[in-house]
């Protein structure tokens, strides 16, 4: 056990109270586990909720403000947020234009929205749901029926929030959404297993010099696990998986958003030599690199290894990921 | 060995190749190890230049950009850049204006940049330099007379960024710098030791269920070793040595800017929490948190762990503070 924390059981409140005094631009309920745009019910925008388990941050707290998420639910760590969680954000950011839940595919996350869904719209709110299901390693998992929902999340809450921002009714809003998540492809890469502070040992077992392809964000098994490679050839396999499903949808030599994401305990250092790895595999084969983004986003506690997600983007969806946003952990032309 | 690399003697080139790609509003020389803005040079202002051993990153070549540092040089991992980096990195952002650089109190680093600031001036460049050496934790160590300089450096290169940035002339872009970090103080805290690529082992031994207290940024011994403490208990310890120190120049009560540091490998849900506990402290002293940073900023590779750093901040630092800042780790207001 070498975690910063006081206990297990506080890990999620103490971060939220940590979150509230670093961020006065943000309310936050830690009893109710809320992360609220404080004007959220300004201007009457369409509102974006997301939420999932905790131990991927920044997402999806660090993603809430302006020209992002109207409101985060987060749950314990791994765990899906609850029902009244998604309800209760529903009603602190609607201002009569309607709310997007943001679900990423998880099997508890995606009955709790759909309750929560439900139940909102029993109070006369009109709820939309997009499902994120980026993941091309494997097409069931431990925690889904279908793919998983990982780095395609941001470019989802990003354009989908510059849209909402820019005053976007609902369906429209929704349908930006689902164009991102249809247009995004993922692929992880594991070099070490995470730890929970409930358990305080690692999830799973992964001998050094070893690593997993195609891991999930909690740690889930992936594709195969293979003796370690070079940035270089994690690169090739990652970006070929990710290329290869995208091109089932659309044409393969469209620009892309690229994020190469951290899993929490890979070095800055090492994640911008694979992305230099990533945009020379793109170059080879003929994909402009539309915007690249570097850095820690969608983590699993403190895994090593990385992600790879892209984006199709057309010029709309680029000019909605230009828009500016401000929020903790994405901020710029504002 | 668990890093996402293609060989140890490649990792600096290889994240300047990602840098490069990633950012095209830096002009990134791989070759000689340069980070520049690319319009360094434009609207007549003071240059700022630092740089230092990789392995920290973001710090120095992710505060490069709009009101921030002009230039970073960085060295091969936990190693001084040479002079001829700094030379010629000084050269690449005068505009006549003349150049601060930035040194954090590292034997080879001093060195390093006296004899490049002894060269700019034969080659006729105004050159000033600013030491930072804002870590209360031990006073000399394995690589420094003297304090070390850790997460102050970001409060000095953002500050006196921001008045460079204003057109503000060498000699108060000096100042503001010298008063930054006389402002600023440090305390580090490792729960786990780092790994650097070329060694591929562990930097230091630290046994599970053990921490290290007053710890560098390069795995130096710290002030003590002790059992695993709670995230309250560390944030007493660390702002207690902070506050400690800080009060020996300044009013014990003056409002302080808040950087709650990881050092790479803690989960930010972790460093959310201690920064509560952090908060929580500062207002049982009495000391009002005019900003917080949370995040990884000043890293030491993959070690597990965080550093508290307070800058006592007038109402012109606070402004320089608040001031608009365009780079690829920092940026917020434009």
């Amino acid at each position: 056990m070498r975690m910063l924390i006081n206990t297990a059981d506080t890990v999620v409140a103490d971060a939220l109270r940590g979150m509230a005094a670093a961020h006065p631009d943000l309310d936050v309920d830690v009893e109710n586990r809320l992360v609220v745009r404080r004007d959220a019910r300004e201007g009457g925008r369409v509102g974006l909720v997301s939420g999932g388990g905790s131990g991927h941050e920044p997402l999806h707290g660090g993603f809430v403000g302006y020209g992002m998420l109207s409101a985060a639910c987060p749950g314990e760590v791994f765990t899906s947020p609850v029902p009244d969680q998604m309800l209760r954000a529903a009603g602190a950011v609607d201002s009569g234009q309607g709310v997007l839940f943001v679900v990423k595919n998880y099997t508890g996350d995606v009955l709790n929205f759909q309750m929560a869904a439900e139940l909102a719209e029993d109070d006369g709110l009109r709820v939309e749901q997009v499902l994120v299901n980026d993941d091309v390693a494997v097409t069931d998992s431990l925690y889904t029926a279908g793919r998983r929902g990982t780095g395609g999340t941001l470019f989802v809450e990003k354009i989908a929030g510059a849209a909402a921002e820019e005053g976007a009714p609902l369906d429209r809003v929704a349908a930006i959404a689902r164009q991102v998540n249809e247009s995004s492809r993922s692929f992880g890469v594991a070099l070490s297993a995470c730890t929970t502070p409930a358990k305080g040992s690692p999830t799973f077992d992964l001998p050094d010099g070893e690593l997993e392809l195609g891991i999930g964000i909690h740690g889930e098994p992936g594709r195969e696990r293979r003796a370690m490679m070079t940035s270089r050839e994690i690169a090739e396999f990652a970006v070929g998986a990710v290329l290869e499903d995208l091109a089932r949808s659309g044409p393969a030599d469209a620009p892309v958003l690229a994020l190469v994401n951290g899993m929490g305990a890979t070095p800055l250092l090492e994640l911008y030599g694979f992305h230099a790895e990533v945009a020379r595999v793109l170059e080879a084969r003929g994909v402009p690199v539309a915007r690249s983004l570097v850095g820690n986003y969608v983590t699993s506690l403190d895994m090593a290894g990385c992600s790879v997600t892209l984006c199709r983007a057309d010029d709309e969806l680029l000019r909605l990921w230009d828009a500016p946003v401000q929020t903790a952990a994405l901020r710029w032309g504002r």
